[in-house]
C-alpha cells in the first residue's frame, strides 16, 4: 500500500518534527502494527481549519482514500476493519471491548497523571500562538495555572507511578498488556509515554520498573520506529 | 455436572449466609456463567486451617475433584480450560490478557476505593474473633484505624465514583465491559459491588450512573443469582 493512500493529520510543536500527541501515537503504532505507511501532515492548534473537512477540530484525523475518520479509537477500529488480512490490532475480535476499557483508563487516569508532571514541558514545545491556546484551554480544564498544575513535580511523579500499578502488576505476569505480543491495548498506554518522551526530559519511570522494560520493547518494535522519533532531546534535522 | 464435583470455599460473616468477599463473587459469577454448580463452604478467617490443604490461607479456594486451585484469577482460568465446551468466560482467548488488566485495576484501584467507604460495615459483619483479625490486618494495610479510613465517608464516596470513570465511559458505549454480553472482566468489577451490597446499606452509585444500569443487568443475570444473595439488608433464613 503506498503512503499516499493514507494521510494522517498529527499535532506538531513549534518544530514540526516534534509529534508528541499521545492519541496520534496510538495511531502511529497501530499503522506500524499493520505495516501501513501514511503521509504524515503536521498541524498546529492554529491550523485547525485545515481539518475542518473532518467535521470536528481534534487530531488525529486519518484520511483513507475518500473516507475521513477522526478519534484514535475509531481510527483503530477502521484500520482493523479495512485491513483484516494484515496483523490484527486486537488479537481476537473478542478483545476489542476490553481494550476499550484500557483506552478509557489511559485517557481518563493516565493522561491527566502524566500531564501533572509534564504540562509545562508540553507548553514549551509550542509556538507563541499555540502556547496561548494551550494555556487557556488547559488552565480551564485543570482549573488552575499551568505552573500550579506541575508545582509539586516530585509529588506528582509519585502519584503517576502509583497510578500505573495495574499496568505494572499485569506486566509482571505477561510481556504485553495484550499478552505475548503487543496489541492496541498496549499502544493506548504507550502513547502516553511517547507524549512524555517527545516533550520532556523527565524520566517518568524508575529504572527497575517492569513498565520500563515493556516500554523498551515497544520503543524497539517496528524497526525502532518510536525510539527514532524526534523528541525535545533529539529534535532531528 | 453435579454440585459435589466442585467445592468452593468462601469467606462468610458471623451469619454464615453472608458471603461478601469480592474475590469469591468473581468466582460465583464465573461458575454461574459456565452453568456450573458447586458445593459452597462458608469459612471464617478463624477457620483458615480448613484450607491449609491448598498450601495458602486465602479464599476463594476451588476443589475440582482432586485438584485444588486458589486465587480467583487462577480459578477463572482453570474453569475456562477445564470446561471449554461451556460458555467461554472471556469470549475469545485473545481477550484473556486484557481481562487481566481489568482484574488488576479492580483489585488495586476499585477495591481500596470501595474499602474506604464500607470498611466499618465489613468489619461489623464478622464475629468477635474475625473482627479482631480484620481490624489488625486492615489497619496495618491502611496505616490507620478502621474508623479513620472511613472518617470522611461522603468525600470517599465522591473519590470512588471518580475512580469508576473508565468503567462509566466504557458502559456508555457498550452494554458490558466484555462487549454485548458479560465476560469475566465484568465479574472482576461486579465482585466489588457485591462486596458493598453484601456488607453495607450505603448506595455507592448515583441513580443515573450508567454503571448502575449495568449492575442491575448483572444482578438479574443467571436467574437473579446475585440479586437474591443474602446481604445485611436481607440476611435470609
Amino acid at each position: 500500500m503506498s503512503a499516499t493512500d493514507l494521510t494522517l493529520y498529527e499535532l506538531a510543536g513549534a518544530n514540526p518534527n516534534l509529534r508528541f500527541s499521545p492519541h496520534c501515537w496510538k495511531v502511529l503504532m497501530a499503522l506500524a502494527h499493520k505495516g501501513l505507511a501514511a503521509e504524515r501532515v503536521p498541524l498546529r492548534f492554529a491550523d485547525k481549519d485545515k481539518i475542518a473537512f473532518s467535521g470536528q477540530s481534534l487530531v488525529p484525523v486519518l484520511v483513507d482514500r475518500k473516507e475521513t475518520v477522526s478519534d484514535s479509537w475509531r481510527i483503530a477500529l477502521h484500520l482493523e476493519d479495512r485491513f483484516p488480512a494484515l496483523p490484527s490490532l486486537f488479537g481476537d475480535r473478542g478483545a476489542i471491548p476490553v481494550a476499550r476499557f484500557v483506552n478509557s483508563w489511559a485517557d481518563t487516569v493516565l493522561l491527566p497523571a502524566v500531564a501533572r508532571v509534564i504540562l509545562i514541558d508540553v507548553y514549551n514545545c509550542f509556538d507563541a500562538d499555540d502556547r496561548s491556546y494551550f494555556r487557556s484551554s488547559r488552565e480551564k480544564r485543570f482549573g488552575m495555572p499551568l505552573e500550579a498544575v506541575v508545582a509539586d513535580q516530585p509529588g506528582r511523579l509519585i502519584d503517576l507511578r502509583k497510578a500505573l500499578l495495574p499496568v505494572r502488576q499485569v506486566l509482571t505476569k505477561q510481556a504485553f498488556i495484550g499478552g505475548e505480543a503487543p496489541t492496541y491495548a498496549d499502544y493506548c498506554v504507550f502513547g502516553m509515554f511517547m507524549w512524555a518522551r517527545g516533550c520532556s526530559t523527565i524520566e517518568v519511570l524508575e529504572v527497575d520498573d517492569p513498565i520500563a522494560v515493556w516500554r523498551e520493547r515497544l520503543l524497539d518494535a517496528f524497526g525502532g520506529m518510536a525510539r527514532s522519533a524526534p523528541s525535545v532531546q533529539c529534535p532531528g534535522a
